[in-house]
């Protein structure tokens, strides 16, 4: 692995001197390697790689569910900061994160690949690896995907397919009036760990904020907990953090007649995130609010179910539940945060824009 | 519509004015309406754009298809000879053909799609049209997708899901010694569409040679042709033609103890390929047996079957299809061309090959 600060441009074996071709042939034997040596379940896959579509055996009783995300170089990732190998996990963290969010079975992913002249062709079978590890941690095989040229820098784009329970995939629109919101985890902790990086570049990985440039860098999905939500049947709605959190709970609520009030002083803020806070000269409030992609879940649940919804999440995890706020009426498709005073204001819809003339984190 | 030479760069709505949400709510709307208007049949899909995951449901005793396909602008497609809505298309179409490829059913797509700052709003909107326009054709609907902004150019990813009987999707890897070969429609016409205009720039599209043109630019997927194989239970292999003839026949072959002969003799060389051929300054064969992406089907098929077959194709379509040779053992993984006074040679392995530092059509 290139542990190098920015690998995009490393040494190693060129990607013009395998072809297309050669690389597809050296991806697929690496991908057949890796998911013997794991002995992955394949049972849900008819065709795999190397046909013209790939085919799954549906679970009856079961939905189809699938996602897609495109991860840019510049955009959504900077290679000074992150290994392929990191690189290819987070890639497959932010889709399981979908399925997850939805209350599903992740099951099969295919990939597409757009790169430039910079990888090596060593550094893409890392990507591999770091994503086959991650899938693989949920059970979920690679069928399929294709390679592509670009002018410069790296695309990974991949579409994963999961299943759930006919009629029972979490919608993100159906929360309703007086339901509890609660959060996963520590959100806020990725923007921080990035801002940290924006600041003292690769040397915040192996400091004292190891911690939150790995909330970042190495995102983990919540897919053992989306699910137990799932199973549970006590949550109304669900979405996972990509966005921010107020971002994200404006995706909840809009277009609808309920809001969402948010109490301020529920917010999970850990020392870790205050110290962050301190260091980056900003609210610890600013990086819990605002653009973040921590890949925690948002779910909220009826105050009779809530108590059934958190012992599900405890009883296959360790990630806290945290409740931050409620549902309201007399607030369409707004949230609202109220301080300890019990003043309220509403908060801005924004979250990240990857179309803007903007960089990484602005 | 912008049909001007080049509309990466064309003058439109900028699209760091309208920002990934915005996008994002203008394309959502725009497939809403465009859906609606076509009355397109929504049945098998539970949850469509908006959510973490789209949700489908599948066909009681199918099995899941899916592929993917990313469109690289200035590798797979020049803005300078194909407008928004033909790419569009296009993007649609190569998805389609893989589908169509295991003798199954589209169902739904998604997007990615990735920016550079030179499309306008209503550019991407044209692209959009044309996809829904094509996927329409083929009671196929949008559920989803993302978008990203990216340094230049234009990237479409699309992953399309399919269906088909369970055990009955056609492999690429199970031809057998005696089959017959067979190949629809006109191959090398996207190819000697592509080298004309190289040559003519964007008035070839207007000239005598608009067929051939629109072979490149605007291929039609092959789907009910394919679909009426896979129902007639009648063929032993199929693979869409998407790398060249030679380079796909390999496909059918390698790694396997048979191999393929083609009759040049038996080639369908038109009229029209002949006087492109001509006109380029090479020869026909080159132009069908070298690097095309036609997006017509090769199958294969034992020869008490192939009668069956080529019925099922005509009974749906007017695309001709045409035997062009067997499937033999004693050259395993080999494609040999046999020439009229029965002298065979073997034909090289290649195909397109988008990885290598050449530019489209090299």
């Amino acid at each position: 692995m290139n542990l190098s600060n920015d690998w995009l441009g490393s040494r190693g074996t060129l990607l013009s001197k395998v072809g297309e071709f050669g690389l597809i042939t050296q991806i697929r034997t690496l991908i057949d390697a890796e998911t013997a040596k794991r002995g992955l379940d394949t049972e849900h896959v008819v065709i795999g790689i190397g046909d013209d579509a790939a085919s799954l055996r549906p679970t009856p009783g079961f939905e189809s569910l699938v996602t897609c995300d495109i991860q840019v170089s510049g955009r959504h990732f900077d290679p000074a900061w992150i290994s392929p190998g990191s690189l290819g996990k987070r890639c497959a963290t932010v889709n399981l994160s979908d399925i997850a969010a939805m209350g599903g079975i992740p099951r099969a992913a295919i990939v597409s690949l757009a790169i430039g002249p910079e990888p090596s062709v060593e550094d893409i079978e890392e990507i591999y690896r770091g994503m086959i590890d991650r899938f693989a941690e949920h059970k979920t095989v690679l069928v399929g995907g294709n390679v592509s040229g670009l002018g410069s820098g790296l695309i990974v784009d991949i579409t994963l397919m999961g299943e759930v329970e006919s009629g029972r995939a979490i919608r993100r629109d159906s929360a309703e009036t007086g339901d509890l919101v609660w959060v996963t985890g520590s959100p806020g902790s990725a923007r921080a760990g990035l801002e940290m990086l924006m600041a003292h570049g690769d040397s915040a990985r192996q400091s004292k904020w190891s911690e939150i440039t790995s909330a970042y860098l190495s995102p983990i999905p919540r897919v053992r907990e989306g699910r137990a939500l799932g199973e549970s049947k006590a949550v109304s709605s669900m979405i996972d953090l990509s966005d921010g959190l107020t971002g994200d709970l404006h995706h909840l609520v809009e277009g609808r007649d309920v809001g969402i009030l948010l109490r301020e002083e529920s917010l999970p803020i850990g020392d870790e995130l205050m110290e962050a806070a301190r260091e980056l000269g900003c609210s610890a409030e600013s990086l819990i609010l605002g653009p973040s992609d921590d890949y925690e879940l948002i779910f909220t649940a009826a105050p009779e179910s809530a108590e059934r919804a958190v012992l599900a999440v405890s009883a296959v995890s360790d990630v806290a539940v945290w409740p931050i706020g409620e549902v309201i009426s007399g607030a369409p498709g707004s949230v609202l945060i109220e301080d300890a005073n019990g003043n309220r204001h509403e908060a801005p819809a924004g979250g990240w824009n990857h179309i803007s003339p903007q960089e990484l984190g602005e």
